[in-house]
């Protein structure tokens, strides 16, 4: 591997941040007993649990007893889908037409199983209309689940708004903030809903370690059934040292990573004036402006230029030392256009050439320069070739 | 906590050999891609979980592709079970009546899915009766799941014999081998299984890997949706340095940790010497003489005194620094007697005395001898306490 390559990926998933490697290691290098374990050791495992869910829930300004800790960001999403329609029993499920595939999947899934499930569509910015949620919404909803900001487009939903109209029909309203923590605030309380998921890597913490934010009262089932571990929610060992990273990322949160969002947008903007100069369509571009209320987060670009294949620039760019992404990186192998962009309105052709850029506070102004010169050089150099081989 | 107690809970969790640690830092330290990812950084994180995927393999005689990675064995022992079942429809599941929380609870999810649970006991040495197996599989059997060791007595059962009438009927034969791998040799292809459950955090190996070994023929269906990972059969953010350190642990298996189990052997038939002497019952105790052919794993003892609670001696045990477990550490916060020695007819009394030592390499016989001794002036106390209590 390249390792002087420019990283410009952080939304498929962030580099470990070193201090927060530092309060993993002594998890890591001592001896550690089980969590449940009643000895010294395991008593040790548990209160250091404990710690990291007090860190996370601060975070997010909620309650620790709020947190249910899992494997990741999938299984918390899975939790929510699976476990609240679980113990509803069959009825409706209502999601947006621009979730992850850990939210659609299982959401299908329960819908193979008698569950009758509905689709809430976007707008061309990408955006949920709330007075079609009202109109989906029937009293026998189980569970409504919109994520705050979309992995691929960075656009950010209004949840607390749909909340409130989710809250009407009794519906428990889940949101997927896994690319929102640690690029914009995100607040359980006052988003209004009743579940959140969260994961560790996508905030400079370890893989492995993620999170659902549950209130209390939601009714719902496990996924994962055994020892009994998060209340019943969650059994199997717990991962003490990627649960410890998870918390110091939390922690981090507050003192480094949010300061870092204005000069991140800054160079977003930088990115997205070269981009358009050199002809690319720009996902979302409507909502880039507001500056206090951003309706896209501040990292993120989703863009395509016409008649040249994402893939095809994606390698090109590796080539040269670029680490992008065409259409989001959690889902496979496969070369589909992006579902978000069909979903957008976006010719399925356009959305075939989809690239995004998803910077972090480790990324520089020089570096967007570099990339924006080094794009315009490879994008000439496709379509040559293209031309030659018309 | 007393960093220099003597830990003898080894069923419940190893600690992280160094060795290993040393091969996870590069995952930790320096820039990981997601491994889905297409350019240097996620094609190096690829390489990295293929490699330790061939490791796994091999420490159980098992081919790559059929090594499906999760995030620990209470997730593999459920995606058997739910995953089996759901494909098969609803059908017979038969599982043993010591089986870990993590086979019967997911178990007993899918009964009330309309599933029909048969429950194969056991005899009063722990051990399951093929012939019973045979009475009790149908022709709609969809799984049949027995473990190869259990976790609180260490009894091993003939798994091979087991799937030999499993396969008889076309069930899928799925064993929990998450205690026996790194205690006695597992051989996937001799057991002649379908699905075997392996845990990291047994063998010295980080929390938050695991994997289901799956014989590819078999029907199954995911428990977690999403991204399409690990065959679409457990999508998430593959845990890169937890699967790396995985994949070290178990090539050290194969130079260290079982060649460790002779001495290990040793140091716990002296443990049993010694607690016989002091009036123990030792659970399984008939099984414990072959030494070519064990019938109960070398490092595990599993044991009550008349009249003694298990969870007094356990803390009374721990405050002279001495790590050991009542019943099993994994089934959390539960006072219950041990459903294993409730299985084998013991006396629900004596059953409440339980106390499992369980022996690792680090152990040594001085450890043994100073248990021992304080064990018996604690024996000695805790007796004259009841006494006057009386």
């Amino acid at each position: 591997m390249n390792q002087s390559a420019i990283y410009l990926d952080h939304n498929a998933t962030t580099m470990l941040n070193p201090a927060v490697l530092e309060q993993m290691l002594p998890f890591l290098r001592q001896p550690q007993g089980n969590p449940t374990s009643r000895h010294g050791f395991g008593r040790h495992a548990r209160t250091a649990i404990e710690r990291a869910r007090e860190q996370v829930a601060d975070a997010v300004n909620a309650h620790p007893s709020q947190v249910i800790f899992t494997s990741g960001g999938t299984e918390a999403n899975n939790l929510a889908m699976t476990g609240v329609a679980s113990a509803f029993g069959p009825g409706r499920m209502i999601i947006s037409a621009i979730e992850h595939p850990c939210i659609s999947r299982p959401a299908r899934a329960m819908q193979q199983r008698g569950h009758d499930l509905k689709i809430l569509g976007v707008d061309h910015h990408g955006k949920v209309n709330p007075e079609q949620l009202n109109q989906l919404l029937s009293e026998d909803t189980s569970i409504v689940s919109v994520m705050l900001a979309n992995n691929e487009t960075g656009v950010i939903q209004d949840i607390a708004q749909l909340a409130e109209t989710a809250r009407k029909y009794g519906a428990c309203m889940h949101t997927d903030a896994v690319q929102a923590l640690g690029k914009i605030p995100v607040d359980f309380t006052a988003l209004n809903v009743h579940a959140m998921t969260l994961s560790s890597h996508k905030i400079h913490g370890p893989q492995g370690a993620g999170a659902l934010i549950l209130d209390k009262r939601v009714d719902i089932q496990p996924v994962l059934y055994g020892g009994g571990q998060e209340r019943g929610l969650r059994s199997g060992t717990e991962n003490i040292a990627a649960i410890v990273g998870f918390g110091a990322a939390c922690e981090q949160l507050q003192s480094s990573v949010l300061q870092s969002a204005e000069r991140i947008r800054q160079m977003r903007n930088q990115l997205e004036s070269g981009l358009s100069k050199l002809g690319a369509v720009i996902f979302g571009y409507g909502f880039s402006t507001g500056i206090k209320n951003p309706a896209r987060l501040p990292n993120t670009s989703f863009f395509a230029f016409n008649e040249i294949e994402g893939e095809t620039l994606v390698m090109a760019m590796d080539r040269k030392g670029f680490s992008v992404a065409s259409g989001s990186a959690c889902s496979s192998d496969s070369t589909e256009p992006s579902q978000v962009l069909l979903a957008m309105g976006v010719e399925p052709d356009m959305a075939r050439g989809a690239v995004r850029v998803s910077l972090g506070a480790e990324n520089s102004m020089a570096e967007i320069d570099a990339f924006l010169q080094t794009l315009e050089s490879e994008l000439l150099r496709l379509r040559q070739l293209t031309a030659v081989a018309v």
